[in-house]
């Protein structure tokens, strides 16, 4: 459990024991920060914040969709940041944050450290004074942190899937197939947990909320606008996905096209020579001209090779070679 | 039939003949569950209870709809709970669950047996007494019981789809397909019983409603949470199965395209090796050096073998092999 | 035209020179039914009931889309009966009945003979006399006899489908195609009149009407509720349908990797045993000792036999067969 | 520019120069109809009716979508009337007509002349006087005229859609798919003018409008019904003509599969007789007895023909032939 | 920096020093063109305008989604006007345009020069002073032009599309598959930055708004009507892309059967031949009077026409050739 005190000007780091106090004193935003969270942490969440055991209990799960809960006294929200795996460039991992914000505190909750909220508080160190003092400024500072961990990642995903396309045009591999089945992995959760949020935003900065004072709202507003521009990105990329696998299987149909046509051809010039050297293989060498030829072999070649000739034409004019 | 009546701190189990009785006093909660409905139950239903005949007409039919009634003085209301059948794991069977609700009761109606029926009522034995006498607590319980049977049901399609989509690029076979197929029904099932019960839930919590009482309202928005969850990863799986489907349709192109280029290769060697063959098998042997010289067939032999390297290089190179 | 006046407890049959009197009289209710409309018919929706041209112009017109439409004084309605056509299991034919109601009458018009009226007359014959001399309830059974024709043909499309599924996995036959696609029309047509339907009643069950008693308002929640489940049910069936589309394209596909397979399995072995053949067929016989010796072609035959049975081992190891 | 005035029970034609005084006079109702505009249509329309630039404007250009739009004293109204073109059976061509309406007045403008005009002409010299000297009459007139040519090009894309489907179960061919391609591009025009109209009516029947009387009201939402209906056919036939293309596209993948499985046939019996005749054909005649035997040459027939009859007798049990 | 200052009937080209001045003496409309912007010009957005701090960071990034933000005392503007990009005739690029307006000026940001914007003020130059002296007029004729550049890129991807289909029923080359995913993607960004502005202007026109005076309506109104256009057009060209996608697939597939079937026609009659040749090359020249006759060869060759003539009816008949 990390605390963070904004008063005044001052960022004040207080020790554990001094949360219930300076609960109590009012003062300034309290962040208090929880990776976990711990036993000590959950009895901090019912015992000293008082909260409700539905809230806690969904601290404890993940896998949660991002909502926006009012309780006496306190919003609960659930959202998520988003991380590329290191072993494939195209998959991502989500990040749950579960926050509990009241006019005096935030309090966030996660499994595991989450490098948007380092960016936040580092956000927050440079931020005025008159701002951080307010608990919805903190939030804002949280929330948009952990917005912005969306865009790399598109950048990301946009980058692969045009490699692939043109990949694609070229030689379309069941390697290719395995990488578009990331990206449409990746753009889904992607959705899922920025769809909701976007919802969530669109309330927030249309209706009025004790959440978000006037004056905060331009900063909501804002958030609200690269969650758009996140889901509207998404949705494009579903569409370009999907036309990525449009051409793999119409690449593969033109492939398997070309590759019947040499096999005509194939058959068509490797027949035509078994059927001329079949012809002077018959038993009638004594009964007609040609098979007493000298120069019959050498005729045989070069019927051959007309004949090849010929076909090699024909397959050109028909533009299958 | 059977009765519990929950009064201050206690459960008590009441035999039939007590009912009437029980719901004159109008203490605490009733909770009473039928199986079938019998004929002496419909009595009750009709005679006791004096319900709507349309609404106990709904009991004794299947495969109804989630949807939630008002009549006058009670509730009538439909939802499933859900099993994965045991032969096939991606199959499941939809348990409909008939419920009355009022201040003081609550009747619920089912064919079979429901576990999740058990379930409810045994965290109703764990929950507060004072919870627990109010009739909006009671159906929590029921419902939450009856929508937490879909997570594990999903958990397994999860399962069962992502070791599809391993198995279709090693290998597409008519039984993946199959499986596909019956993972796709599941959906669509629990698509059916699940959108409307969450329409029903957005209603409850959003719209003042006689059915439940202010302090228990974030209950029932744990349930719509809840819902909106399974709704959103039903959609999800939907959106992940047409892709496996699509792959399936893509590694099928893929290794026809394979097999016709062995066909060719085929084709091009054995054909090459019956043309040279023929071309030796001519009747000019007595008129051309070749056909007369010693090692005539040893030279035969390493021709088509030189003709087959050279055809296998090229097809390397082509990448066909 | 066939006219019932619903009085008291009796159902008394009017000849058609006493409707112009009962409708005077304002008595209980009067069903008037016209099949066709005849001639006259038509003179007695224009003179005697004095109905609105426009809606006269189109009980003479099929091929409507169910609606509700208010005149000053009475209400047209459209909706459709469906059938089942002996022909082909899996085609359905749509009955249309255009309805006038107003709070002493109900006209209801259809160019052929309806089975549902005749099932919504013997249901009224067995109504209490209550509720048999309002319109509103007339109405009802009038709608709910028609919307109740819908489950059995759903039923059957239902089992044609499961019965099609089955088939495409085990043989998919152009035969299998036919009915799908007669299936995908059915559907479509029952799409089209039951929406609207649906649509009608959610207006007429939600808010204020005229036309429908509060005490009555029930009945119509419950046809509500049955189009609710007819509309669910055919988008399920179109889900299906896609899917069973989707299994018959891709065991096509399956079975064309399975043929060319075969083809080229062929190929092999018999370009092997041409190759052999035509080795032994070479004009060498004098000069090398395999062409000398006494079981050269016992030895031919063992070696294509011995090439025969590695190719097999190699094709099978490749599962090809 | 033509002018019609209805006034009382007359209907009277106008000269050009009358209409300044006739707009004066504010009696009955005119309608002006402009083809083209001309220099001196446009003229009118700037001086004489006083209409906004922008309204002008819009008269001159095509492809516009239809639209409403209220400007200060008169409304302006962009429709569509639809035509099949002669060459193919299967394209529509839009017109265009160009509204404006004003309580004493109605202009139409298009560009060529449009006989659903001269139909709305018609109509209008068979209605009642009364009717006719209220432009609200007189622009349902137009507008129903219009509306009605919708209905025999659905007609006829319908007939034609049957033709194709009958015709792709039994032969595909590329100029069924051609006829496709041309309804769904007939479909998609119809559905981008009648789908914008359809709205425009929804918001004319449904809230009180400065265009329309209470008592004209009726007619226009006859014209609503039409579109609703238009529209719904249209997005039928869109869905029947997604799957007549599944069709089309099934029965090709299954008229390859039969293919290949001649060429399989053709491949194995051939080839089956190539071995033969080349095992015949080894240069062991001295060494084996069969080679010696007098009908060794029918024996070779006979064992080739058996071999035929072996393999035609498996193909057939495969369903292959 | 280019500043034009509109007041009574002149328009005004102030140098950038003079901003400040012309700001405080509230007269007319000043219209500020930044391109860049250069440091300077953000100083002047951020100490002269006083912009917020997320409107000017907003400005120096691009890929923007159109939006519409209120400020206290302005509104900031993002819309893109649209370039069709040398190289490919189907490719667009998009420029943003950023915009602050109000009451008394319009400053639009934008990084490169945008040829839309010379066209807006040569519109102005051409527009009556008593419009353009008022903010809500210059900024219609900005928003004008920019939209106004989307109709001849719709114009050229329909054109393209024509051609490609016509190309694609005769020839489906990977190139035309190419094109066909260009102009997808042009339709996706189009479609992006389209929808977002159709929407602002649809809340622009049909509610209050502070930006634009009553009289000024009109013109508004008239771009939103161009939007709905485009988007319309927009989608229709979606679905006939799709429609060409599917004509390209089915004609490859069409394609491949042609292939089969001239492969199979090869294989049989070369297979034919070879069976034939074979047949008399058989080693039974003593034993058999057809290997004895002296017109052997002869009746070989006829006989091979002959089952070629025959083969070639039997084909021809099957319409394979």
């Amino acid at each position: 459990m990390q605390i963070l005190q904004y008063v005044g000007d001052r960022a004040i780091a207080l020790p554990p024991e001094a949360l219930a106090d300076a609960l109590a004193r009012q003062e300034g935003t309290l962040w208090v920060d929880m990776t976990g969270p711990t036993a000590e942490d959950q009895r901090v969440l019912a015992e000293v914040f008082k909260f409700h055991p539905l809230a806690i209990e969904d601290t404890l799960k993940q896998a949660q969709r991002p909502k926006l809960e009012e309780y006496e006294g306190y919003f609960f929200m659930t959202l998520h940041a988003v991380q590329a795996t290191a072993q494939r460039g195209t998959s991502v991992s989500l990040q749950e944050i579960d926050l509990f914000c009241a006019p005096r505190y935030i309090v966030t909750v996660h499994p595991h450290p989450v490098p948007a909220l380092e960016e936040a508080r580092a956000r927050l160190g440079r931020a005025a004074g008159g701002q951080r003092v307010h608990a919805d400024y903190v939030l804002y500072a949280i929330v948009d942190s952990a917005v912005d961990t969306y865009f790399p990642i598109i950048d990301r995903l946009d980058a692969s899937l045009d490699r692939l396309e043109d990949h694609l045009f070229r030689r379309p591999t069941p390697r290719a197939l395995d990488q578009l089945f990331h990206i449409k992995r990746s753009l889904l959760y992607l959705r899922r947990v920025s769809t909701p949020l976007r919802d969530i935003f669109n309330v927030l900065t249309h209706h009025d909320s004790e959440l978000v004072r006037p004056q905060t709202l331009v900063y909501y507003r804002d958030v609200y606008d690269h969650l758009l521009r996140i889901t509207d990105l998404v949705d494009t990329h579903r569409d370009l996905l999907t036309g990525a696998m449009e051409i793999y299987l119409t690449v593969i149909s033109n492939r398997l096209n070309e590759v019947v046509k040499v096999l005509t051809v194939v058959t068509a010039l490797l027949g035509a020579g078994a059927v001329i050297t079949g012809f002077y293989g018959m038993n009638f060498e004594r009964t007609f001209p040609p098979f007493a030829w000298r120069g019959g072999a050498l005729a045989a070649v070069l019927l051959i090779l007309a004949t090849w000739t010929a076909a090699f034409m024909v397959f050109r004019r028909l533009r299958w070679l």
